[in-house]
């Protein structure tokens, strides 16, 4: 990697956590000075201050050109990125931390409550209908998973361990453990056509705008769709055509193309829409300071990092 | 084992299913020769005519002694053994297969929606509420399982991968596999206070009757508490009362004293307790049947049974 001696001295933390961060901090009696405030409360003074800078990813437009350092607190950089512009002669780092445990179990938690038929079951109960149904064991169903990154490959590990044959999707179309097989993104799919589950793990670039359209959608016949993603890899509109037509049997989304989802949208009333607010890789503030922490570190030390953006790839 | 050269030629397969049943088992060309008949079609003359039963653990009250073999096609056996008489002489096999992958995935269901917090985020939903909260990982949670044989066992197997300490009780309190620790039925446990879920698993004997009473469940300050065994197992009224009190979170059965559960039953309407139709180990025909040949098999060739009964534990 290209940055070393980087000599951070002055950090600037950006975060609505940034109190429980700040004791955190305190706790590590690190060398390095540092301002701990709310996006609101941030000056230019502070800016020129820093000569790096910790921040959750958000609205705000700073600019990040003036210091040497920006390490993201969530997961997903395409707030730094997509569509904007990015001077590459500033490092750009991203938490990794257990993002991948989280959202797989938030991906088997949805899988689980489909094959084990919770809202037939409530619906049943509510009239008090006792009517067996038989549940269907994760090995009789496939998935396919877009996006083979940790996320991505942890999910697959996970639903793999029940037996689950697990597909992957990526630019590369590289061969990964934890997948039956692995697909290059623009690759004819017909293997994936009666998949159970279709689940997106990728992070927002040029490329992934707008991927899950009318016509990918229709390569399915009988998909539910769980997007951990990101909201704008969809089309909308084609997300609720297909499943008016029955090719995708629901949607379970945690992220949306506007969050928090506006109160006029017309998936807050989908009865086939599951709508969670963005909780799928909550970063807990110990989380963030221990990744954050350990970068630091590497970067002081040299060391190679595993969590640097490739800037051109945006993730 | 003491069943040896059972000569078994005349068998009586008795089920709602005994059409799937004579299907399947006649595409394997056995040398014996089967009857198929429901509960209700059986005459004293099939009973006379069989030297071998397998049946679906149902509500009549035949005769087995006249038998050499009676097969549970069921994983449970209590209703021919818990408050009757059996003839020590009868072969008592169960049906072992797939409940325990099937038994796990229902319990791991539960937990989950509980962990991810599945019911506030949809009532949030109804009110188009945008409102994050932090799903918890199942590794910071700590469980129980009452009965440590193979659906038990399982059950910690697939609970332990994701980090979950997982206790055991059962009778003898002999340490297995995927348990953190095993406790005997009656020893002290007060490690046990803060689990976040009590798993029944046990079989209905003498023992287990009434064991979940308002003693035990005032063991525990917060858990939800899964029946995948059997109803009977459990003090109904203190069930309630530990909810009202509490002590347990919430409650989902699939197993009741009495089934269907009646539908003045006050567990209908509760809004802590999900009610499932005892589907959690449901038996396919496939499986019913490739675990009798198996057994047959087994006997005949004087093997070792897996599955036999021991009569005087009552599982």
């Amino acid at each position: 990697m290209r940055f070393y001696n980087l000599n951070i001295s002055h950090i600037l933390m950006i975060s609505p956590m940034y109190r429980e961060l700040k004791q955190l901090i305190e706790n590590e009696k690190l060398v390095q000075c540092f301002r701990f405030k709310s996006e609101e409360e941030v000056t230019d003074a502070d800016l020129d201050w820093a000569d790096a800078i910790a921040t959750f990813n958000s609205q705000a437009d700073f600019d990040y050109s003036k210091v040497k350092w920006v390490h993201s607190l969530g997961a997903g950089v395409d707030r730094f990125l997509h569509n904007k512009s990015w001077d590459e002669g500033v490092l750009l780092t991203r938490t990794i931390c257990s993002f991948g445990q989280r959202i797989a179990q938030y991906t088997l938690s949805y899988i689980l409550q489909d094959l084990q038929q919770h809202h037939l079951f409530a619906e049943d109960s509510n009239k008090k209908i006792w009517e067996p149904r038989t549940p269907i064991l994760m090995k009789d169903k496939k998935a396919v998973i877009y996006g083979t990154g940790e996320i991505g490959q942890e999910t697959a590990r996970v639903l793999s361990l029940f037996g689950m044959d697990v597909y992957g999707v990526s630019r590369s179309g590289r061969q990964k453990d934890f997948f039956t097989k692995v697909f290059a993104i623009n690759e004819h799919q017909s293997e994936l056509k009666d998949v159970g589950y279709i689940i997106n793990t990728l992070p927002l670039t040029t490329e992934t705008e707008f991927l899950f359209d009318e016509h990918l959608f229709s390569c399915f016949t009988q998909a539910g769709f769980i997007n951990v993603g990101r909201g704008a890899s969809v089309d909308e509109e084609a997300l609720l055509l297909a499943i008016d037509k029955g090719t995708l049997r629901f949607a379970v989304l945690d992220v949306f193309r506007e969050e928090p989802l506006p109160s006029g949208h017309p998936f807050w009333d989908h009865p086939k829409i599951i709508i969670t607010p963005h909780i799928s890789a909550v970063t807990t503030p110990d989380e963030a300071v221990s990744c954050f922490i350990d970068t630091l570190f590497n970067i002081e030390q040299n060391k190679e990092l595993l969590n640097q953006v490739d800037i051109k790839n945006g993730y």
